[in-house]
């Protein structure tokens, strides 16, 4: 039992700016976690070599028995089924099999699946949706991701992207987005969405105490206090941003049937200001058979810790044996 | 192994106006299969009567030894979780709990699924789709069914309702769907959806052939013949059809990335006619990372046995104890 309780795995989320990891034991005690920034725009191997060697330093000063079991991470663009980064934007990387690369330098077995995806895994073993069988996990970042959970397993599909739920779409002729597609609903709900549409409501209303904040400098915590405070531009961005959320739930909710949206991560701290309008609107797009079946709620998970965790609940199945990789 | 080859399970498809039956053996050979009228406009416990009784003398004139290990029923609105039938439209037969009361006049167990699960699990078992994890069937009747597979499993949901592609918002401020809605993907991909179309297209065509056929008595075979002589109302109605059809699949796909999805019955005999427009319209509204990663396919059931076969299949997993009932 000595030797057991010194396995620990880590779980790597790697972000667009900062990269986040943690070392977990096997009651999903985070024993340490750091933050380094991610580098994208240098060459892959800078940033695989400098995390790699910190982590291992980590691992070997919290205790040299400890053993690294396994690794989880939560890539970009990053594929379950094959290993495989795929050119993800705002990196240099291009198409990276970042699991055997890292499966190399710490001589264990790397497992990787998309940030949503990992998100999710963390909501669902250590989060609020602990008691849901089928949920699906919305992260609201830069873009807007979404990991899916049917029968109590997380749904990869056949190429392993399943749950781009960002990139639905629920305005037609609208926004242009990244991805060459218009009108995708990580257009109007996200961190670049909501700035933008907080923009076009400013335009309306000159009045807005949030016009006295220099544009760059505006985050949600602006939009949350100016909401409580009933100002316009702020109550009618997230009128608008909650309609075209609950339009894309409720095209979700006819295909699936979920018990539970779970929003993660940046505007999810919005709470209520923003899940009131988006679950009237869901309604409103709803046949009667679903409306009243589906629960919106704020993950309880610590921002930045949740998508490690995930991680690590797939290192864990990978560790004990309940996954078996290709790569 | 005399006894064990007497087995068998009966197979229900109800219909709005015919249900299908089928009796079939351990080797998915369908025994006898039969056509009732449904009569939903009368009261629940004559159609009860009227098939139980019929459908059991007929299993006695195959022989008197055959034992009926479990009845499958494909059932409009129909929930596997619960057994009940929800208040489907065009039936006067309002909640029933169909499988408790079928299961009593049977004398054994009854699983019941709707009627696009029913189409999904027979060709995951019998027809194309044998070879696929991860597909969605669409039914094309009066409405627009679908019924969804993920890693092997048909996908029912937390409410049992999952798959019902067919209100998929395709059109904002679109056609007025019976259902409530406006738009639903079915208002224009299905039977009703395509005559809708095919009248405005005659309008605009007042040259085509098709405006020689009374409109009541016109059907797909009519359209599809015009179509093959380059009829303009034709070809433009298909051209519609698939616009609209591909873009509530390319939804689909970016949700649960199937590899395969299967059209079934009614307006799925027009084949490329429809599908190529399809195909086009659902690479034109996917992301790159999907693109060619899905095939169009028509079912190879002949039509009306496909969902009797899927109801099998569902009945002998209950006959074999894969799957426990709540009912």
């Amino acid at each position: 039992m000595e030797n057991y309780s010194k396995d620990c795995v880590v779980g790597i989320d790697i972000g667009g700016t900062n990269t986040k990891y943690g070392i977990v034991n096997r009651s999903g005690k985070i024993l340490l976690s750091r933050s380094i920034p991610t580098k994208g725009h240098l060459p892959f191997s800078d940033f695989l070599s400098r995390s790699t060697s910190e982590i291992k330093q980590h691992i070997n000063n919290l205790d040299s028995s400890y053993e690294c079991l396994a690794v989880g991470m939560g890539v970009p663009d990053g594929n379950f089924l094959n290993g495989m980064m795929h050119d993800p934007p705002n990196f240099s990387w291009s198409n990276v099999p970042i699991a055997s690369l890292f499966s190399e330098l710490f001589e264990c077995p790397v497992v990787i699946t998309n940030d949503a995806n990992a998100a999710a895994m963390g909501e669902a073993r250590y989060g609020v949706a602990q008691k849901y069988d089928h949920f699906i996990e919305i992260t609201l970042g830069t873009g807007l991701g979404s990991g899916l959970y049917v029968d109590g397993s997380v749904v990869l599909g056949h190429s392993g992207h399943a749950g781009e739920m960002g990139h639905i779409i629920v305005e037609q002729g609208g926004r242009q987005c990244e991805c060459g597609l218009s009108g995708c609903l990580e257009m109007y709900v996200s961190n670049k969405g909501i700035m933008e549409t907080i923009k076009e409501c400013l335009i309306r209303h000159p009045e807005s105490s949030l016009n006295g904040i220099i544009f760059g400098d505006l985050n949600g915590k602006h939009i949350d206090d100016a909401f409580d405070n009933s100002d316009k531009a702020a109550v009618e961005c997230y009128q608008y941003t909650g309609e075209m959320l609950g339009k894309g739930l409720a095209t979700a909710v006819s295909i699936l049937s979920p018990e539970a949206f779970i929003f993660y991560g940046g505007f999810s701290n919005a709470g209520e200001r923003l899940l009131a309008s988006t679950k009237n609107s869901m309604n409103k797009h709803l046949m009667d058979v679903f409306k009243g079946t589906v629960t919106l709620k704020v993950s309880n998970m610590k921002e930045g810790t949740g998508a490690i965790l995930g991680a690590t609940a797939l290192a864990w199945d990978v560790a004990d044996d309940r996954i078996k990789l290709n790569y």
